[in-house]
């Protein structure tokens, strides 16, 4: 499904909050008439968006798999979609069987405030140079101990990741970082663009980010930037 | 201003609603330290967009144009942006001294449904043949009595308005239909719209828009689309 994560308190169920995983699971148990709970691929924080998630469940419904996706999308609110669905055997798991994800970060870069671009991107108001910030990013790429990258409430103890690719680019207004790797720690994609952006700014010096991974320290990389701007990809099985 | 109209209950100041025009109205307020009115060029429905509003209102602060865009957009919410602003003359009336208007009507059209044109844009399911519509559309051109497609509520004794211009056009899977006059009356670019899309289905023959147009009947003509799509694009002075 894709999901404009805008107006959620992010993918996963939470007492007082409406979420995703909620808002799916409703409208799939009234499509199905039974109780539906969903195995979602990742968390994505309250207003994190995703182009391409992935999750699994169990019914005893025998709706076929395209009339599923029509039934859902009338019942789903109109910022959640399915578009893809089909059997897999009992034991796929969407997110310990997931092999790696892309991320995108969208930034409306502009000193024009675009109100159709609010909660779908970042705004930057600097001129971002999204050559330097393309090649200064592949410093991220291979495998590294990303624990300076990574928000202070990571519980992870292993916090070694491979990143497979990272690329700016810019098309008008809309600069995109693309970053896909085997696993990501919490707020680390938004930590590593935050970085970017102080070196952009001259807050950080260029070349630096291989001394930040050795570093290991929060403090030392840049903000961590809103989740307006962030979008989960893919997922790769 | 900009602003994207999903969130709010119209243009104007309801009393259990929030609108446009109280939002701006409050962030005018508040940075000025003054109570402020505003007058705006035109109402603008529920959910309904705009690109370029205009506004005036009176000030004894003294704060210059360019500072008062940069503060109020921060105080604004982010689907409102401020992009000019210039003084005026006293007697200048942003709706009373209105030449004309540009509006769009945007679809998207897919069976597939994308969450990132939710509320900004009808979704239209079968294959839309802009190039019929904007021969179609043609026929709209020019000074008509346009009492067959207003809404019943609509309150104006003089239905006849002027068409400058309507013209149908694609780029990918979105639809936009751009059409400006002199005046437009309540609902008309909606039952307009609408109307092509009956066209588009064979719900209404090809050709009968002049038909149609004699006959002032409502009933004759297609659906009120929804306001999702509608932007109110310009207004001349």
């Amino acid at each position: 499904m894709a999901y404009n994560g805008a107006a959620y308190h992010g993918y996963q169920r939470q007492n007082n909050a409406y979420t995703i995983q909620q808002a799916v699971e409703e409208s799939l148990s009234r499509l199905l008439s039974e109780k539906v709970a969903i195995n979602g691929c990742s968390r994505t924080d309250a207003g994190v968006h995703a182009r391409e998630y992935v999750f699994s469940f169990t019914t005893n419904n025998n709706i076929p798999p395209e009339g599923l996706i029509l039934g859902a999308n009338n019942i789903l609110p109109g910022d959640i979609a399915f578009f893809s669905c089909e059997e897999v055997s009992e034991d796929f798991h969407a997110r310990f069987d997931c092999k790696g994800k892309e991320y995108e970060y969208l930034i409306y870069n502009s000193k024009i405030k675009d109100p159709f671009y609010n909660k779908i991107a970042m705004r930057y108001w600097y001129r971002l140079d999204e050559k330097l910030l393309d090649d200064q990013a592949k410093a991220f790429i291979g495998n590294h101990d990303f624990k300076g990258f990574c928000s202070a409430d990571c519980d992870k103890e292993d916090t070694r990741r491979t990143i497979y690719s990272f690329g700016v680019t810019r098309e008008d207004r809309l600069v995109r970082f693309k970053v896909s790797g085997d696993g990501f720690l919490y707020n680390m994609v938004r930590i590593m663009v935050g970085t970017l952006l102080y070196i952009n700014e001259g807050k950080i010096e260029k070349g630096a980010i291989p001394i930040l991974l050795e570093q290991k320290d929060r403090t030392k990389g840049g903000v961590t930037v809103p989740p307006d701007g962030l979008y989960l990809n893919k997922v790769f099985y």
